[in-house]
């Protein structure tokens, strides 16, 4: 064992010899050996982009360009064009990876130890921001890195620019929940551009049960916002406000309409005068262009919520929003390809996606165009139609007024469900009706079937698209984060580096070698 | 977005070309451009060894790294040693890439579709071994063109060796089930070795319903293993016959144990007589070996049956058996690196195999070490014993004897499980006592509910299995394929070509290239 082990080490090793020996750039210039210690600088290297799918891995990207390509003309499960299954921006970029995501405590992670992971190349503790494992000691963040080198700093996100992923760029928090700590922080942080959803808690609640502190403590603070602004920061809350920035300004952007969500709609959900991640990372492009370069983080934190939610549709419309952001990122690589590296990878997978459901070897990704929004915004905008009546003992049949509203929204015709797909249905709809008028009411030795059922989510609404997905032929094993390794894809400066199999934690340090900087403090 | 898929083409081609440019071997010696055109030969390649784990994908390598891991003192969920979740041979193979693998007719293929595009670089139907679309043209495999070569050819297997994966490589077959035809074809052929599980048909069945057969056809023909001796094989059938068997002659070998089976025992499973796929490799190398070097594809099928049987332990336990048998290439390799070239790929995923399952974000794989057997086999020596009642009309309840076999083959104690584990095993008993008792009073609209519990396998079985993999953190969507794209992991001569995201069907082309064969007619 002890052999091999050492023979696949130096097989290893000498290749990994050679490639540095005949490093080339992915940009058609043969360039110098950028070396392998972190202090060897690719004097090329001026505009990064960083690209996290949240939740986004094989399947999720793999489902996406299915369904792009199920949306073609005489598309069907047995007339499958292959070339037009790649239709995503990233799918032929020159380096192709894969990553393992473990946290240091935990082998399937969370988005805040995955996330310091990607930003400061060192595994630390589920729900822990860019500190040591005894949360502690800061970690440096490549983000902090780059700004010390005299880039601007960006971070877009379609979650609130406070939440885990972006925060562990800024932010050193012991809990990614702290989210008025993690605010401020980014607050008095010395970065450029801050654009997707809004602070989940600018002003520290009054009272507020936190990590570390007494139930019922009370504690005044100051506003958020107010410290940014008093920091030099322009908060704009619209596309218009947004447009009329200027470079050399320090902006807050979300849209003023999804104020209360701290988050991008879905983007299937998206409302015309909300602006997308694509919008928020084309503007950030414009706003910081300068001589010195920039670092860019744009996340698609979205994909991981409707992967939580077990909405196939929803993690594809919004795979297609953060693909939209990465062409803009190649647009930019177009005018600058010599000086531009573009990585695209995510920070764990969610839902344990498959595509192949049950017993079945067909699929029928045609389906799923039918569906007209996020089921979350169905259970908010029409199923709570329905929810305001008084409890009269006995079982709720599903009304017709909204099983026409199930064709409306996800095509599903509820007299063409089979039997099984009825029950599903009709249970979850009497446990939704239960959840609503009668509290509490669950029987505790199912309460195990109800998780597995329903996750915690709104019984009808994972319900429906679980058998909208399933009658696609998309399985979900899960509604938490799971362990399988992540994609990897760069193009640009040195972006060979990335080839192979390795850990999160790498990523960064190679994106570090590559811009001259050191992760290793 | 033409523009975009311009530059995106424009870069990949530098990329691709600057890559051919510096080619380099991963084996340490710096060598010519390879070029791109089947014709061009490498000197150096005189061993390929083409492994193939059929429907392991991604998660089933990390499973198996998993459980690897968890067999180390002190393992937890909380405390994985990182280093030591990288304990298959091939994980650091300086070659990594992934191959999707639809059909021609299918997005989610079968073995013979997904091999015939492994053998030949050509997509097909599914269920047709190594023919053209309309199943009349045949295909030349790459197996064919090394023996063509004058390099001698072999084919290992957990499988049948008349089974889908091998009998691409060697048959021409409009549909795989038809084993007596595609044994003619393996007797007849000029390969000097096939090593696994017996054939499935040596004698053609006097009637048989096939495709394109009328019903009650009765035919008599030849004995295959008679065809094959006529033309100079030899069988052998135990370690011993196998062990005393020389260069030069041509070998079919199996295990006498397992000739009703027509395959290898699965691991977990396998008696001390019987051969492992380690073994049967280990043995045709030292066969295969002469001056013109060899071809060897070594398939791990059972991987593949566990993972339909939503078994992660048996599956866990065959890749393992696996990569023992890799290890046995690597050896070889070892001692002739500048002439060797191992390739690893799959031909698909099957079971959508999770790791994460249901609500929670834990694994305890430390749990999966109390499983002692397949439940293939658990069903077959444990649970028949307790089928041979009458039924008396009312549902039955699990025996204790049979509570206190789950345990000893699962660590399942009954008493431990959650009502709703409880519901799920007396429900599949009751299921499993039904089948073999009251045999089909299914009613129809619970038909859909059976096939999700138990996908048309044992109900007792399956649950069982599912109950062990969900408390370990395991979920499995399906009990079919999924259209998941595989691994390719290589190293040795020329090894780089197999870095990135492509088609299966580019694997066998890489390969062809490397050896200086022309898979095109």
């Amino acid at each position: 064992m002890k052999v091999i082990r050492h023979l696949r080490n130096s097989a290893f090793l000498t290749c990994a010899i050679l490639i540095i020996l005949t490093q080339t750039t992915c940009t058609g210039e043969f360039t110098e050996s950028t070396g392998t210690t972190s202090s060897s600088d690719s004097p090329n290297v001026k505009y990064v982009f960083y690209f996290i799918g949240d939740g986004m891995s094989t399947v999720q990207i793999h489902a996406t360009e299915m369904y792009l390509a199920s949306l073609a003309d005489g598309y069907s499960d047995s007339n499958i064009n292959i070339e037009k299954t790649k239709n995503l921006s990233f799918r032929d970029f020159p380096a192709f990876g894969m990553a393992t995501t473990y946290a240091a405590n935990r082998f399937i992670t969370d988005s805040a130890a995955a996330g310091t992971a990607l930003a400061c190349g060192k595994k630390t503790l589920c729900e822990t921001v860019s500190l040591s494992t005894d949360r502690k000691t800061p970690y440096t963040t490549i983000a902090e890195l780059a700004k010390a080198k005299g880039m601007k700093v960006g971070l877009v996100t379609s979650q609130g620019i406070d939440h885990a992923t972006p925060a562990v760029f800024y932010a050193h928090e012991e809990n990614r929940y702290n989210y008025y700590n993690i605010g401020v922080q980014l607050a008095n942080s010395n970065f450029d551009y801050f654009a997707g959803g809004s602070l989940h808690e600018p002003a520290r609640r009054a009272t507020r049960v936190r990590r570390g502190a007494a139930a019922g403590e009370s504690v005044e603070s100051k506003n958020t916002y107010d410290v940014a602004k008093e920091n030099g920061f322009k908060i704009v809350t619209s596309r218009e406000e947004l447009d009329n920035c200027k470079p050399g300004e320090r902006i807050i952007a979300y849209n003023k309409a999804e104020e209360s969500k701290n988050a991008l709609n879905f983007e299937i959900d998206r409302p015309d005068n909300c602006m997308s991640l694509a919008e928020f990372t084309a503007k950030g492009i414009a706003l910081l262009d300068n001589d010195k370069g920039f670092f860019m983080m744009v996340e698609g934190g979205q994909i991981d919520t409707a992967c939580h939610n077990n909405d196939a549709v929803a993690s594809i419309y919004d795979t297609i929003a953060f693909d939209k952001a990465i062409k803009e990122a190649i647009d930019f690589y177009k005018q600058h390809p010599k000086e531009t590296l573009i990585v695209i990878t995510a920070d764990h997978e969610t839902g344990g996606m498959s595509i192949g459901y049950g017993t079945s070897y067909d699929t029928a990704f045609e389906l799923l165009k039918n569906q007209k929004m996020s089921w979350d915004k169905f259970v908010n905008t029409v199923l709570s139609k329905y929810s305001s009546g008084q409890w009269n003992g006995v079982e709720d049949n599903i009304p017709d007024g909204l099983k026409a509203d199930f064709n409306e929204a996800f095509g599903l015709v509820y007299d063409r469900l089979n039997p099984y797909e009825k029950d599903l249905l009709e249970n979850a709809y009497d446990k939704h009706m239960s959840n609503t008028k009668r509290m509490r009411m669950t029987i505790n030795e199912f309460r195990q079937q109800d998780q597995l059922l329903y996750g915690d989510k709104n019984p009808v609404g994972i319900t429906l698209t679980r058998i909208l997905n399933s009658r696609a032929g998309i399985g979900w094993p899960t509604v938490a984060h799971t362990g399988t390794p992540v994609e990897v894809h760069a193009i640009g400066v040195d972006c060979e580096s990335f080839t192979g199999f390795y850990d999160n934690t790498d990523v960064p340090k190679k994106m570090a070698k590559i811009m001259g900087v050191n992760l290793d403090n």
